[in-house]
């Protein structure tokens, strides 16, 4: 490592923030967490805590990287903000609540030469880059995501996932979707899909989306927040040339059914990582893929009401 | 006018076909209506009719130009086999089901060098480029979209347009934001919305959407197929120099109270008149922005259920 760490301040400190970027950014070569921004937080010992972003703004302006936190709806009020002050933004998924804003955050930033980057964390699982690579040159047939988790465990009381706008299910499930563009050799599009919204939510708890690559291959997502135990985070895609199956969110790659390549978690490191390069190189890298499969995913719904959920 | 007028084929022959594509070409200056394509119609008097795409694909090589007026639901495989038949198209809005489709039919025939035109009918209408010119230089403090018809008399026993993917009151109210979207001189996003879906039905009978302009501007949005008498199709824009009204779905134009311009509807000529234009220049024409804000419109959507409707 060569010269100084670049001071980062994270805006939202909620459990993304306090369960994964906190931790990285102490443990960066590239980074050190300069200051929070939070209305709601006391923020963390030994760094500088601002109930509002202007008057970070105002107050650090050494600070030239943000890492923004706050749930979807909201965000973009902020990015602009922070955009039209002349910093770098790092945005965690979703990078909007709308995929328009996030197509007007990317004209801001390249309007203003600015670094934005819409990390979509899962691709920086660890077998993520090898299974695209894999893919690259190979003909899909067909797909499945399997994604199932248990949403008390994983979303406690996290009361904005289930108000319009919050994703419902698609919060993880856009994980999934984030992979699957990346990992795809040819574009695909949602076809229909089915939204279960339990009677007193504003957001699907389950879905089953029917997609098709632009060759024709048909892919199947399901998606369930109602799955109690050990979380399913599948990804199986079939070629014609064997069946390859992304497993635990993209850490562990089989080919046939033979393991190829597995390691530990360290997606936020990627992330981190990928910022610096940015930071250091320039440039946008603000793909709305996953978001938008998730709003043709909507427009296509057909709705099915279910049983009520409180957490 | 020089030369033949080109062979076109219509794909789709329902109300919007032959209400309005087969009228225009007959008067056309630039074209001429060589061939129709529907399974479930008998055709036109002097028309050759194929039931099949292929089939008219196969036999009529000379008709390099399709306008596809097939519902949005099935458009894709359609307008992909043209494209890979080497067809230059034209698509009746909605020009997809999904923002993905729209997105991946652009490539498709960017790829091979191919004419594709998403038309978006209203922004032909008499007003909308005056309009457009208008509010170039100025700054929008607001704006309202008014959007209200009898979905009984303008469409009558067409099921579709009540299946998921139909888009239900979107139909026309996608014509709105498309006049929006080419008037406004910065770009929009959906904030909020609210959707009332009648409880026998897939798709809203109306809704309100609350947009915003990136400069802060909020835009409303009222869209209702629950409206008997005459429609309502009028925009609003606010200004720092005045108040525009576009009415009439775009025929009107008034400043201040003071209408400025007014004209008959011509907006398929219009329609055709680009057509004639991108295939002497080659290129695309497809804007997603109308569709993208309506699926960005159902992702953010709060449900409301109404009573039942029936045609």
């Amino acid at each position: 490592m060569t010269g100084e760490r670049r001071p980062v301040a994270i805006v939202g400190l909620g459990k993304i923030a306090l369960d994964q970027h906190v931790p990285v950014l102490s443990d960066s070569a590239d980074f050190r967490l300069a200051a929070t921004v939070d209305p709601n937080a006391a923020g963390i010992a030994g760094v500088e805590h601002f109930a509002a972003l202007d008057e970070m703004l105002d107050a650090r302006p050494d600070i030239r990287a943000l890492s923004f936190c706050t749930p979807p709806q909201g965000r973009f009020d902020l990015a602009r903000r922070a955009l039209e002050a002349g910093r770098q933004v790092l945005l965690e998924k979703s990078p909007g609540a709308s995929v328009a804003e996030v197509r007007a955050l990317a004209d801001l930033a390249r309007d203003r030469g600015l670094v934005i980057f819409a990390t979509w964390h899962s691709r920086f699982a660890h077998a993520v880059a090898e299974a695209r690579h894999w893919l690259k040159d190979r003909k899909i047939t067909g797909a499945e995501i399997i994604w199932k988790e248990d949403v008390r465990y994983w979303h406690p009381g996290q009361k904005w996932i289930w108000r319009a706008g919050g994703l419902g299910v698609f919060d993880p499930g856009i994980n999934a979707l984030s992979v699957l563009t990346e990992i795809l050799p040819e574009p695909a599009f949602v076809a229909a899909s089915e939204l279960h919204f339990p009677e007193s939510c504003e957001t699907p708890i389950a879905a089953r989306v029917q997609m098709r690559s632009v060759g024709g291959a048909a892919i199947g997502v399901e998606l369930d927040w109602r799955h109690a135990g050990t979380p399913v985070w599948d990804v199986r895609v079939e070629t014609d040339a064997g069946t390859l199956v992304l497993s635990d969110g993209g850490a562990r790659l089989a080919i046939d059914g033979a393991v190829r390549s597995e390691g530990p978690d360290a997606e936020y490191a990627g992330v981190y990582a990928r910022f610096a390069e940015l930071l250091a190189t320039g440039g946008q890298d603000m793909d709305d893929r996953p978001l938008m499969h998730v709003a043709d995913a909507f427009l296509l719904g057909r709705r099915v009401v279910t049983a009520p959920f409180s957490d």
